[in-house]
Formats: C-alpha cells, structure tokens, sequence
C-alpha cells in the first residue's frame, strides 16, 4: 500500500482496467444516500493512470449524461480523449446503460414495447459510436433489464427471440460500419429483476451459438455474477476459453447467495480468486484484466484509491502464486503421478475396432477401486503455498 | 387420493413416467440408513401401471446388478419385459451408473485414469445396449462424479476435453449400430461432487454446440439441478425449447441453496412448478413427464405409492390451471394490451434504411417513461387462479 | 381485485397495516432511478383506509424530512393526524430510519465513532417522541448498518456490547416518560451491510436474554429476511411465538439466496405463506399484519394499489384455507393417528423411578423402524386444498 | 506435510480433537458406495496420537455398535480404554447417534410417538454414562432428524416443546449422578431433515435460555452449518463467547448453499477461517479445537492422515497469523484511530440528565458524513498478511 514499488507493483503493460462507474461509485445503496462526491471522469484517468493501471471502460452515459446536448457531448469526449492522450490510457471496453432510465423497467431489448426496444437500438448504436470513437475493441451487453418479477408477464420464448433480433442487428451495424468491434455477452441470474433471462456463463454461451453471426460475439463473464449462484467462476471461465469465447472478463468478489456486492478483487475467498487467475496465467490469455467492482461504502476518497490499488496489487500476488505451484515440486509430482495412471493420455477415438476391444477389455477393478487421489495432500500443499508458508 | 377417478386422474396417455430408482429408493441419506426393503422391478412395473403411469425408466444396475452372470441378466430381463408385456408399460429412457462404484471416485468420463475412461465407456456401451433392448429411444447422461472437490486436481479443459471425446465416441457408437437413440444430457451444480463440471442446463446446452454430432444430442434438465443454484427452472427450459434441444425432463421438486432434496412433483413451490407445465403444454411439447424425485425418508411402502399418485395428479392440476389461465379474460386482457404496445410484435432486422431510421427517430421518453405494466395486478390474479379462488 | 366485495375483502378488524415506504417506494433500485412520483403521506392514509386497511405505520424520516425545521415538522404531524382522525387509521409501529443517511456508514449503535452512536441515541429518542404523538404502542429496530463488510473493522464483540448498551439506554428511556411502548427487534443477514450483526430472528431473541429489561423487548421477524437465508419462516416465528415474544411482523416474500426483493406476501411461494398464516392464526396471535413489502418497480401508481390490494386479499385467501385444513376429515384423521402413537401426550418430566424404568424398557424396535408417517399422502392433501381443488 | 517438526507441527497442548467418524469416514454418499475399509477406533486413537491431537471423540454408535452384547461391549469398551491409556489421549465429548436408525425417521426427541421419544432418552442416557465413564466433560446434541419435510406433519411449537422436556429431563439425569458434564447444542438448519428445528446458533441459544437449567447447557456451533445458510460464522461464535454460552466448536469447512461439506478446515474459504481463529484466540478461549469433518471421498487412508495432518496445520497458521495481525503496525495505526474517534469508548447509561443532554447536542453531522473508515486499505493489508507477502 506504499509509494515504493515491490514485485507486485501494477503497470500498464499488465493490462489492468477499471470502469468509470466503479471506482466512480458514489455509494448509494436501496437503504442509503450516497456517501461520495462525483469523481470527474478526466480527474479517474490521471488517477488511474499514476496507479498504473492500462485503460478506462465506460457505459455511454458515465461520461456523457444522458440529458447532454450534442454540443456538451463533443465538449466532454474532447475533454477526455485529451486526458487519455496526456496519460496513454487506452479505453478497451465500451458498453450502454440499458438499465437506470424508467423507460427500461421492464428491459430494454425484451421489453413489450416495440419503441422501447426500438429506443434501446437506437442508444446502443450511438454508445457503439463512441465507443468506437474512443478506441474500445470491445463491447459489452449486460442486460439488466432482460427479465421479468412474474412469469406471468412475458413468455420468456418471446424474450429470447427478441434479444436474439437485437444482437443480430447490431452485428450487422457494426459490420455495415466496418468498426473492428467484438461483442461480449455478460450473465447475472437476478438483481436488478427478479430473474434475469440467460442467468449464467453457460445460459449465454449457448444463446450465442443461435446468432447470425456467433463469429463476432462472445462472453464477459463476472466472478460475482457466477458467484451469486453458488457455481464455480474458473469452471465457467475454463468453458469460456475452451470455446474460444472468452473475449473480456469482470473480476470482482462476491459471497454466494445474496445481493451483488461487487466487492475488491480476491476480498471474498483468495482460494477461488488465485485458480481463476492461475488459469487465465497458465493459459496466456491476451485479454484485459478489469475489474467491475466498487469500494465499500464506509469509504472515503482516499478508500477509493486503497481499493484500485488492491485490486491490482491482489491480482499480481496470485499469478506470482500461480507460478509457484507450476514449479513446486511436491505439487507437480503429485499432478504427475495422477496424469500417468493408465498410461495416461491417448484420446478415446471411435472404431469399430476399438468398441470391439473395449467391450472385451478385463480391467482390475479392485485395483482401481482402491486407488486413491491425493487430493487432501495437493490441496494442502496449496493452501501453504497460497498461505505464504511454503 | 381415492380410487375413484376424476379429472386429475393419470392415464398412460399422459406420458407420465418413472425411475426404477425413484419408486424404488430407499431412504438411506448420509446420516441414516435404509428404511424401506427393497421392491423387486417387477412389482414396481404393475404397480406404476395400475396408477395410471405410461413407463419406467433405469439405470443399467438398477435392474441388472454389477456382479450378476451373464445367466442371471438375461434371466432378469427377461422377466422384467414381461412385465412389460403384461402391462404394456414402456422403457422410453435408460441410462448408466457412473456414480456409484468406488472406481468412479474422480470421475468416470473425466476421470485422470485412463483406465477408468475405457471402462466408463464399456460400461455405457454395454447399457445402451440394455436400453435398446428394452425399447428405450432417449439415453442419458448425468455425469455425477465428473467435478472436483479441489481445483488443484485439474484443468477443467482437460476435463471438457475428455467429456467431449466419449461423448463423440458414443454418439459413433450409436450410429454404428444405426440405433434409434438419442442422448440428452443433464446437468447439476455440486453433489456428490464439490462442483461438477458443465453445472447447469445452459453451460450443458453450450457444450452440445462443440460435439462432433449436436444433431444427435440434447438436454435432460432436472427442476431440482437448476434451482439448487437459485435459477429460474423454466426459462433453462424455455431456451432448450426455443433451440430444439429439450430431449427428456426430470420432474421433482426442490429448495434453493441446499442438497439435493428430489422433493414431489409440485410440492416445493406450485407456482414455479405451475409456470413449468404451462411452459411444457403451450409449446405441445411430445415428450415424457418423467418425475426423478423420490419419497421421504418417512414413508413406508405405502407412501411411496401416494407419492407417485401425488405426482401425476399435481401435474394435472397444474395442466388444467394453465388452460384456465389462456382463457381467464382478465389475465388474457392485460397481456393483450402489453402486446400491443408501441403497435407490437415488428421484428428488428438490419438495413441501413432502418438504421438509418432509428437513429432519427424521436421517442416520447417521458411517455414511455410512465407506462407501468400491470404485473402486479396480473400476478395476483394468477396466485388467485393457482389457489382456486377465481 | 374487483370493486365488489367478497370473502376475501379486507376490512379494518383484519388488522393490516402498511408502511408509508411501502406503497410510497418510489423503485429506485442499485442499477435504476426512481420510476414513480413521491405520495404525499396523507394521501397514503385516504387511499389505504378506502381499501380496508387498519393502519400506516412510519420511519421518522417517512413523515418528517431530516431537513425539516421545528414549524415545518409540527405542520405535517398536524395534517397527518388529520389524516388519521378523518379516516379512522391507526398508527401502531414507528420506527427509525438510521441507515439512509452518511453518517451511518458504518454503523448507528454500532459505529466506532462515540459521536454517531450518540447521535443515533438523540434521533431515536425523538422518533420515539414522535411514534408516541402518534399512537404508536410498538416501536421498531431494525439495524441495517450494524453490520461489516471485512472482519478486520470491529471485534463483532464490541458491536454486540455497543448495541446492547444504546437498547438498554433506550428501554429506561421509555420507563421514565412511562410510555406505553414495547420494542421489537428486527433482525436481517446482510445486504446493504456485507454481514450484519444479529442475523436471523433467532440470534435476535437470543440477544434479548441479556438485556436490562428483556420483558420490554420482543421480536418483529421478516418473511423476507429468514427466507433470505433459506431458513423455514414459520419455524422462526413459531419460537418467537412459545418464548412469548412475538411482538409484531413483517410480511411480504422473497426467494432464497438472492437480493432483498420485499415481494407482495404470499406470491413468492404460497405454500410457505399458508403455514405461517396457519400458524398465526391457530395461535390466534392478537397483532398487526403488517405487510413490509413494495410494488415491482414496474409498476405505476394503480399497480401500487393492487399490490396492497392483493397483499390483504392473498393473506385471506390463506386464513380460509387454514380453517379448511383444520376441519379437513382426511388431514384430520392422518395427524389424529400420528398424535395418539405410543399412547401419546405423556410429557418426559424426570424422576429417579422413571430413569429407571425407562432404562429398563424393551421397545419393539422392529416395529417402530416399519412404521411409516403417511407425510407423502397429507402433504399432498394439503396441496390440493391449497390448490382448491379438494 | 513432511515428517519433520516446524512451528506449524501440532502437539497435544493444542488442544486439537478428531471424531472417530471423521477420520472413520468411510467415503459413502447419497450416490455412491463407501470407498474405505473400516478403520478399527483403536487404530485411530494411535494414529492421531501419532499426529499430535489431544484427543478423540465419539457417538456411542461409533465405539459399541447398536446390536453389540453387553460382554461385547464391554470388551469394546476396555480396549479403546487401554489405547488411551498407551497414547495419553482423552475423549473430552462424546454423543449420541440419534440419527441413522430408521427409528428415529421422524425425530427422535421430537417424533410424533412417544415410544421413540422414550427409546431416544433410554438411549442417550446410556450413551452418557458411556461417555463419563471414558472420561467426557462435554456431551454434545445434534438433532439431526428433530425437523420436517412438510410443515402439514408437526406443529413446531409442540415439537421445541418435546424437545425442551427431553433437555430438562436429562439435565436432571446429569444432576441425579452427579456427573461433571455440560450439554453443548449444535444446530443445523438442513440435511438430512428438509428443514431442522432451531436452524442456527443463534435460534439454539435462544432455546437454552427457556431451560430449567440454562448454566448446564451451551452451544457446539459447526462451522459448516453455519455457513449453509450463509452466515458469517464467526459472529455467531462471538455472539456465543459473550453470552459466555461457547462449550465446544466444530472446525470444519463448507460452500454456502449447498449440501453439507464437512470439508478440511481452512480449505475452503481462508479468510474466513483466519477470523475464526483469531477471535478464539483473542478470546484465550480454553476449549477444545474439534474437527468435525472428513476426507474427500477421492482419498485412500493415506489421504485420511493427511487431512487430520492438514486440519490442525492449518490452524496453526493462522493462529501465528492472528498474532502477526494483533502486532502489525500499519493495521493497528488504523484501528486504534478507528476506536478513539469521538474520545471513544465512553459507554452509554441512561440517567435523565444523560438523556437531556442528549437531546440538546448539536453534532457536526457534515464532518461526520465526510468521515471515511479506511476500511479497504485495512482489509487489504489484512489479505497481504494473509497470503503471506507482508
């Protein structure tokens, strides 16, 4: 937490990012006011920026207030394109607010309303517009608003289809536009509504596989939006990266089964923070590191900066981890060991042949029935290793 | 709950059926043993079938034991389908316990052992063989040992990768022996395993897109799987429906956040179980109503039996609620006017002429703004429709 | 839901009552702004008393905004008195609101700041000035910032010392102006705080031992706090209810392992409703049903009134049902057989001879292990009453 | 885990305590087959004395099995004595099985018959005077089938006081033979039970206070059933610790929402656990530290040992991080401002005078809202000290 630098010290070419609205969060809750004065966005990247953080995200209306005229809307991007020049910040991530206006309570892309759904293209064009006009390779749907209180309101068949009608439209704008331009699908089983259409990693991946254009689109998962629902996040990110859809990720923290806390990154359990990490280290994923979390409310300014700092600072500690265990011995023989059993490895490939041998194999299965897995040992050594003791 | 027949009476045209494992379980949980004797295939076959039941479905060692001869199989099958016979019951599903032995311990498909790969897949092979012989058309996969309890044992690619090469192998298999079978899939968060790979209904879904023959495969989501993680059963199964996959269903019952309670059809929540039916009878779906639930720990034979009645008779009432709810003129009335807002139902598709369009188009945000949608009016004549008082 | 009048019409003796922030939440939410215009508190109590309501209960700062002046406060309490006396309204429960504002941010009672806590004595105190003017016989504690977001901030220790310390001072507060006044504790597991201190109703009542004056203290349990953590309501309040201390309660409804929804009571899972209002009922608890709940925030004013419409109407629908379980003749005679095993009743009261003779005692444990309690076959009789079709 | 001692090596003056059922877990689930042969109690006492623990602690069930003969028994009995005798082991708590019986399916203190009721306590005394005769102090009640799966079945109110007749009545046994023995209650909220009476620590200790003989009776919180339902465990051992109430702990690990875990202590949330530590050892609390957990069913007996090796050093390093954090200067600087805001510590007592002055304060409620906790920097100090890189 000090001004001198150690090992874990962030810089830019660690790719880490923040949101405008996250170290911008102001702190209000359902129960409370907020507790912070805005942060201007030129004012989040210098700060970010002497952090050593890469980039800054931003939904269209974090920067530009929805009520702005087009004259303010130039004055402020000018603004802070030129704060991004000064400090080499990059902007990666775009995305639209589809959640906060009224006009969206009952969602933006799968409301009932054809001219709310019209209206929700019409935004999201204009936020790709300036997404693109600042740089962002990536853009973000995170569909707040796309579920429903009662079942009885909406047939989520229908639900389905028009976000699908969405997604495929903006495909070919972007496209027709020839903007170098992914999009990246986010899942959240409920909070804002009830319950979310498409609530998880899995739900969305598979939704994507449906579109026009599958090739342009692929996922953001969030570690609390996985988290909410008690799954494992590195499972889902693994699935991701497998299918060659991991495109942008959200680190953050979250306990299980309440409301999204979006807490520090690695605050809530560092056991699951550090396999996440060590499978987007070990797999030399390219993408951005950004965390779409936010500082307590008991948090001041200074808190805020605490928080940016410790999210990275976190981060860097786990893939330092990482790889120790890719080398530690103990560790790798055990993994060894395990990988050998049956002479390991070859690949079960239909023949005829090979079901005819299979269905005539004898196998030792008193052996294999006793045969244990180590997996108390492994684990422990882990947990020393993540513990700072071996 | 009477002999006399009424309108809530199952009959084989239903659809409905059974596990051998369902009727037949005996009560033993972690904490207690069994309770209940066993009940010989035979006698649960005439029994489901003199209440009303369409089949029976199993896993291979429900019927046939593991350590039986080649003699005592056959004997055993034979007698079984005779009973069949005898009460023109039907086998519509079948599938295989790689859950059970100690040499699943790690996995069985996804085990590190290549040996217990290879026996996973004899064993599979061997129960397809079994099901086809008993007339079954849907195969499937509930892959309970295929998690980890410590990330540290392994890669969840690994894992995937694995998974997907017997499910390839077996679908060759299938082919091979131009069996009229498909496989349906089913996913579960945790239990027996810490986390089990692949844990819901869409990451499943997202997974039979990489198989070398999805047309082959499909989705068995079970009620009490999904909701365990909190989610919303029947918009997983509404996306299955909505991209033709929804191959076979598990019906029971269960509470979020806790083990696996495979509760009576119906008895955990009407309305969420209310919201499937109407689901499943609106889109006419063709298949079984299989009900993977079993009775308390507190019966003895003759809860069982009131268990399985309870069953088909709840799906029925629930049938005819979400009849009464399609023609309920105050339901149908609100929803009708949702439809027809901003004049309905236009499909967005790209042009640049549309684009074009929207981006010019003026919205009357503040009208919209203050539209509500009646959901709770709605809502509540839907609880009052579900507990028969409108 | 219709103008005319049926069985299920509420009427004053019903004894419900409603929150000013209730049917005046506005719905903002964490990701959305308000989407319906303040209701003036006075129009609150005309419209509620039209639609059968007892009484309105209110936070401090619900009536009297915190930046009101001395003039200003006595002008709203004497039009809202008006209010009352021209409608017949009651306002039985007051509370505080010591959450919403900064100064809470970590805590009211709780807070490490001597000053805060002080502060939130002296806002108490007038609430409680304020409650009385007004009529109020029950004043409530809720605590929402009681709580912490990383155990490294305050020895839960401490908190529980601090809490007690400002109850205590509060009780002999209420003594010395002998108000007749009784205290009713709220407790909740988290959100907006990550943990919050005194989590369930059971922690609370446990808490109430240790007091100065636990006679003057009971319990206010919330539907949507205990189903929160997946804990049985009904079994919280039954507990409240035997200890005596089940001195108001908050309906409304909710679904485990997610955000505080603070759904209309009984549209989340009417079965779980039906056993509390069973259970209120045949104990013939003399309290308010205070429904402690919102309208969805898709809703517009008229969906404010049917939510509190269908609130009333759906606890008696529920309290019908009650009656019909309890002369049920099936339902009756399955528990009657349960009650009278093993001759029933006899209570186990100690005593040297009877140690001895029950040490002495053959039980015919194989009888005792075959017997079954016919739970499948009652829970699905009271299904189907509930379902009204029995 | 190597043969060599470190500063993490356990010895028998921490205390550290095993059930036989834990290490004796046999690897059984609701879907699979145990995968381990018995280990003999013998063995275990040797074994864990061997591995440094204190001592070991049992059900009756687990030393004398139930259809043991009284020469049996006695030989049982004699020969895990001697093993003691060699080892210097001790059992400090013994219990009751009153769960696995088909007997008990319904509850065994509170089953509707009273038979079982008095089986239950013919059973639990005997398994007392086993228990005093092998040395306990502590005699632990878990019921773990005292619960329901429908709400129809059982008014919980006669159920807490079938109950609460059975705890009084075996106090007085206590009493009767003057046995230096303390009853500590463990609570669960599910599983096997759809939902168990007194679901939390803190509904439990609320119940002991409506005892005869509330000084004799205390609590056994478990960490795992704690965080079931997703409370924070340490508040709950705090709440009991004040309330002077904490007679024994139950260290293991666990998921929230979801089946019971019963994982190594430590491994699955760290943080969570240090905290744990922390407060007991702060507390200087003088009880046993006992696991009650066992190895994944992954494991042979080698994996046994190196969970019962894993569990206690795990604890010892976070003890040694407990101390680390009572004595780091940056995390004490925060604190101790954190505690001497607002002169501090100044404990509230109502006097009118007190009250007055109260009233008539005006607080700097500007400053005070401005006020940050400094909350995140703490908690990420706290994380670095944790994983070991400060």
């Amino acid at each position: 937490m000090k001004k001198k630098t150690d090992a874990f010290t962030p810089r830019p070419e660690h790719h880490f990012t923040f949101g405008l609205w996250t170290v911008g969060n102001r702190g209000g809750d359902p129960f409370g006011e907020p507790v912070r004065p805005p942060l201007p966005p030129v004012r989040i990247v210098h700060k970010l920026a002497e952090l050593g953080a890469y980039g800054v995200n931003l939904h269209d209306n974090d920067l530009v207030p929805s009520a702005a005229s087009a004259k303010e809307r130039d004055r402020i991007v000018r603004e802070f394109k030129a704060a991004l020049k000064d400090t080499g910040m990059r902007v990666p991530m775009a995305t639209t607010n589809l959640f906060s206006d009224p006009v969206f309570r009952d969602g933006a892309f799968t409301s009932h309303d054809a001219r709310v759904r019209s209206y929700a293209l019409q935004k999201t064009m204009a936020a790709i517009d300036l997404g693109v006009e600042l740089g962002a390779s990536t853009y973000v749907f995170w569909g707040g608003r796309e579920g429903l209180e009662t079942n009885a309101g909406k047939d989520p068949r229908a639900a389905l289809g028009w976000f699908r009608d969405a997604l495929n439209f903006l495909c070919e704008y972007v496209r027709a536009h020839q903007y170098d331009l992914r999009f990246a699908l986010e899942a959240k089983p409920n909070e804002p509504r009830g319950d979310i259409f498409l609530p998880t990693t899995g739900h969305m991946l598979a939704f994507i596989y449906t579109l026009d254009h599958p090739e342009m689109v692929g996922l953001n998962p969030e570690v609390a939006h996985e988290q909410m629902a008690g799954l494992d996040f590195s499972h889902a990110v693994a699935q991701a990266l497998e299918a060659g859809k991991l495109f942008h990720i959200d680190l953050n923290g979250q306990q299980p089964g309440r409301f999204d806390q979006d807490l520090r990154f690695g605050s809530d359990n560092p056991k699951a923070a550090f396999f996440l990490v060590k499978l987007l280290e070990d797999a030399r994923w390219p993408g951005m590191r950004h965390f779409d979390s936010h500082p307590y409310r008991t948090e001041d300014e200074d808190g805020v900066w605490d928080f940016a700092r410790g999210s990275m600072r976190t981060y860097l500690v786990l893939k330092d981890k990482a790889e120790r265990f890719d080398r530690d011995p103990d560790i790798q023989g055990i993994l060894g060991e395990l990988r050998a059993r049956g002479a390991g490895g070859e690949r079960a490939v239909y023949s005829a042949e090979r079901a005819a041998a299979l269905k005539a194999e004898r196998f030792d299965l008193a052996a294999l029935r006793a045969q244990g897995c180590a997996y108390e040992k492994l684990d422990q050594l882990t947990m020393e290793l993540l513990l700072g003791v071996r």
